[in-house]
């Protein structure tokens, strides 16, 4: 049931799409890459089968847009996709993404994605076959009965968890809407959060932040050396939810000593939930 | 110069002060500990020299308080210290502590200490001797010529500070506001914030949330599993400097999309010092 056919293109091959394609080679997929950048080192490496230009599109049996949202929102709209073909993405935003494919024409099969693996790095010199590797990857089927939906979706949706299967991802069918309200309290407002302290801590000029971190503040830290370029993308496609999520956690994280005792208990009890097991 | 003599005398034998115990236990020093839990099985371990009631403090030439803040402001009021004994703390704000040594008796030398390497977890059974190894340990010398202040206050910075490096930390001299304002910053306002995220999903009830996770929101999240008995001390503590933190971090962190470039550079640059090297 379901298994991507080949040739498997990979549009974008930054950090993402690079260990992408090269778990998937390493997986006897036949892998073309397309990208602006020059992709014969990753021929090399035995990551892609070939580097080809973007008017080979309609040879590709499964596309995997591995762009920013920005992107693969512009791809969704201007690429001539064709029918019979299965495309995805890994883009961090689900709704906007999946409505832009729902004018995908008739026969083209889509289902959205996003690995939850990666890298606080970007390029494909970052990247590694086993980027993804214990981790989760959503899956979002088409929904409706509109061009979007492939004419057997749980085929489709099957093919691409297999896909993230070979790269030893662990594949979470969920809806987009679901994905983006929880990924607007999990990465999108940490990330906010992060880049905002580390600004201000820019700004003081505290020569001492930098040596009085623990484990737990430098992970945080981490996040500020993200680029502006992906997530003016991410922000602007999932605005509402990131404006819903910081109003409600703002209004949890200024309420008196008093009353946080209660804030505490409710999250040590959610935080159990990440414990392995 | 400044070498803590012995006995060194842990009072509080949680994660942090056990840790210790046995790493300067392994470094030759011998080590009194003294909590309320019995403390048997980490003289069994080799981690105590003895466990001793709190009537047998004057005997220790070095007591280190590994208490929560409360439990620091509460020892610096109460206990009985003697001219001549070299006093050190663990706690996570310095300003309230370095005011309550400020009254201890004539001839106490005190210096404030924070560990940066830690635990998420709590209790001795947590601790391992090199917990520290490799982070940092602010270290607060005494200001004024108030009683607080040591006959040689650079001896007593350079002990605590070779009690840090005998634990494989690199101890980070500090002043007391200049600590309290950056922590605000780099962990009192993630614990807020990481705190906010997990009761607002535990409140939402969002299945999907603990499986679509990164490694840095994971990190992130992790910090929701602390308690509150630690943490109603620091922010009670630390009330000014967390609200300037919030007000400024939150402000920033809700600039319109337009102006958020500008934050993420910002950030971006600060974010380089997080770098080995």
């Amino acid at each position: 049931l379901g298994a991507a056919r080949d040739p498997l293109l990979v549009i974008g091959c930054g950090v993402v799409g690079a260990s992408a394609a090269a778990g998937w080679s390493a997986a006897g997929h036949e892998v073309w890459g397309h990208d602006r950048r020059e992709l014969l080192p990753l021929v090399g490496r035995g990551w892609l089968a070939r580097a080809v230009p973007i008017e080979r599109l309609p040879e590709a049996a499964t596309v995997v847009l591995a762009l920013p949202v920005g992107g693969i929102l512009a791809a969704l709209r201007r690429l001539p996709f064709r029918a019979g073909q299965l495309v995805t993405d890994v883009g961090s935003v689900k709704v906007a993404v999946m409505a832009a494919a729902a004018a995908l024409p008739q026969g083209v099969a889509f289902v959205g994605g996003h690995p939850f693996g990666g890298s606080a790095e970007s390029g494909w010199e970052a990247a590694r076959a086993d980027l993804f590797a214990g981790s989760t990857w959503a899956v979002v089927a088409a929904e409706g009965d509109g061009p979007a939906a492939a004419a057997r979706p749980g085929e489709a949706l099957a093919a691409v968890g297999e896909l993230a299967e070979e790269l030893g991802a662990r594949p979470v069918p969920c809806d987009a809407a679901a994905h983006d309200r929880v990924v607007a309290l999990t990465s999108h407002l940490p990330q906010l959060f992060a880049t905002a302290v580390a600004a201000e801590l820019a700004a003081r000029d505290e020569p001492l932040a930098a040596s009085l971190l623990g484990p737990g503040g430098r992970a945080f830290l981490r996040l500020a050396g993200s680029s502006f370029e992906l997530w003016r993308d991410i922000l602007a496609h999932n605005r509402d939810e990131v404006e819903r999520a910081f109003a409600a956690v703002t209004a949890r994280a200024e309420k008196p000593l008093e009353a946080l005792g209660e804030e505490f208990e409710l999250a040590r009890e959610w935080s159990r939930r990440l414990r392995p097991g």
